[in-house]
C-alpha cells in the first residue's frame, strides 16, 4: 500500500488507529481455548469487530512464534483474513546483515504479503536497505521506544550534541524516502514529538503506547500530526482484552469506536 | 549448557568453531533440491561431517523463516538433529518490550531447546532481561558487528568519551553475569578486541566474520582469548558452501578440520 492509499483510508474512516494483535493464549476467553485454532479464532472476531474503525493491524510476531509451527499457521491465517483495505504491519523488529535481512524481507513481504515490518537500527544501513527494495512496502524503524529500557541507549548524548535516536532519524534519511519509511516513536514522550517533527516533517510515525503503556492521544495528535496525518497510533491490550467474556469482540469494537471518534476530532483540528 | 560444560567441549575437541547454518535453498547442491526437505537434508549432512570439529551450531533463523511453515519445520528438525554435546545458537537477533521478549524466549528456549539466542540491544534492559530468566540458557548481545553498517551507530562517540558499543558492553553488565551472557563482536575489528577485553574480561565472545566476512583467526584468538577460551568463532559460507557438488559435506568436513587444527594451536598458545 502506498502513502496516498493509506491517507485515503485514514480520511474515509476518520481514523488512524492501528490494532495490535498481541494475541496471548493465556489471555483469550476460555470458550475459545477449545477451538481448533484459538489464536486465529480470536483474531478473526477482533478484526470483524474493529475493521470499520481501524486502518491498520499489527500482529506481534513473538506471540505466534512462541507456539512453533501452530503459531505460524495462526499468524498466516490471520494475515490472509485481514481485509485488503487495511495496512498490515509485521511487528517483528528484525535487522541483520544484508543477505539475512533480504531473507526476512522475503518472508514478510512475499510469503506473507504484509505492507510493513518493524526493523531495529543497531546494525545500520545494510541491515535496513534490503527491506526498502520492495515496491509499496515499508520499513518502520525503531527510533524512540516507550519501554523503560528505551532510555538505556536511545537517549544517550553524542559528542555532536544529538541523542542517539535523533542520529538514527537523521542518518536513516539517507537510506529511503518518506514514501517507504516510517518510525516507531513512543507516545509517552509526546514532548519529544515536536522536536522529532523538525527532523522528519513528512514521515509517518507509528506510535505504540497509547493505552496500556499510557500516553495521551491528544498530545500525540497535536504534536505529531502533519498535513497527511502522518500518524498510526497503536492500541493492543486496551482493545483486544477490553473484556474477557464471550462478549470480548463486542467490547473490542466499542473501545475502537471510542478511540476512532476521538481521532476524528483531532483529524479535523490538527490535520 | 553451562559455561563449564562448554569449556569442557572446547578442550575435548580442541576447537571453538561454530558452524553457521545459513542454509540458502539457492546455494545448496542441485541433487538435494528434490529431497522432501532440502534444507534439513543439507544441514544433516553438514552436521554429520563437522560434529567432531565444531563445538557449536548457529542456524540463522531468517533463512528458514523465509520459507514459511516449511522453513520452520526444517529449522526444528535441524535443531533436534544436532547432537546434545553441541551448543546451539538461534541467530535470531530478537529484542522487544518485556512481555514480547518473554514470548521469544519461550519460543527458542522451550519450544526449540536452543542454548542461546542473539539479541539486539537497542530497546535496553527490559528487552533483554526476559531471556536471562532461563537456567543454563544464554543471551548473546550484539555489541560490535562486522557489517559495513555497524559503524553507523555502534561507533558513534558519546559525550562521555565512550563509543556506543562500549556503553552497551558496560551497561549490560548490570543485567546478567558472564555465566549467561555473551557478546557478538565482529572479527574485522580485531584491534578493538583488547579494548573489549578490558571491559569484559570473563565473557564469551561470538565472533562472526572469520572467513567470508574476512577476519584473521590468529588476531582474534590472540587478542580475544581468556583463561577459559572465551571465544566461539563462527564460519558459515566458508564451510557449508565449500563445494557445491555431491561432495559438499566432505568438503565442509575438510574445511572444518583445517580451522580446528589452527584453533588447536591457538588454544595451546593463548589460553
Amino acid at each position: 500500500m502506498n502513502k496516498a492509499e493509506l491517507f485515503d483510508q485514514i480520511k474515509s474512516k476518520s481514523s488512524y488507529l492501528c490494532v495490535g494483535l498481541d494475541t496471548d493464549i493465556h489471555k483469550i476467553p476460555e470458550h475459545l481455548q477449545k477451538a481448533d485454532d484459538p489464536l486465529f479464532e480470536f483474531n478473526k472476531q477482533i478484526i470483524d469487530a474493529t475493521i470499520d474503525y481501524a486502518v491498520a493491524y499489527k500482529p506481534n510476531i513473538a506471540f505466534y512464534e512462541a507456539h512453533g509451527l501452530k503459531g505460524w499457521e495462526s499468524l498466516m491465517k490471520t494475515i490472509e483474513y485481514i481485509p485488503k483495505e487495511a495496512f498490515i504491519i509485521a511487528d517483528a523488529k528484525r535487522g541483520d546483515i544484508g543477505n539475512t535481512s533480504k531473507m526476512y524481507a522475503r518472508a514478510f513481504f512475499e510469503e506473507m504479503n504484509c505492507d510493513a515490518i518493524t526493523v531495529a537500527p543497531y546494525m545500520g544501513e545494510d541491515s535496513v536497505k534490503p527491506f526498502l527494495e520492495f515496491e509499496d512496502k515499508w520499513v518502520i524503524l525503531l527510533a524512540l521506544t516507550s519501554n523503560a529500557g528505551g532510555k538505556d541507549f536511545q537517549n544517550l548524548h553524542l559528542d555532536s550534541g544529538e541523542e542517539v535516536y535523533e542520529r538514527v532519524l537523521r542518518k536513516s534519511q539517507e537510506w529511503g524516502t518518506a514514501d517507504q519509511m516510517m518510525y516507531v516513536v513512543g507516545a509517552t514522550k509526546a514532548e519529544a514529538l515536536s522536536n522529532i517533527r523538525t527532523i522528519i516533517p513528512d514521515h509517518f510515525l507509528l506510535v505504540p503506547g497509547v493505552g496500556a503503556q499510557g500516553g495521551s492521544l491528544e498530545e500525540v495528535s497535536k504534536y505529531g500530526m502533519n498535513s497527511h496525518c502522518g500518524l498510526l497510533v497503536n492500541s493492543s491490550r486496551g482493545i483486544i482484552y477490553a473484556d474477557s467474556s464471550r462478549d470480548f469482540a463486542k467490547a473490542a469494537g466499542k473501545e475502537s469506536v471510542i478511540i476512532q471518534q476521538e481521532m476524528s476530532q483531532y483529524l479535523e483540528k490538527y490535520c
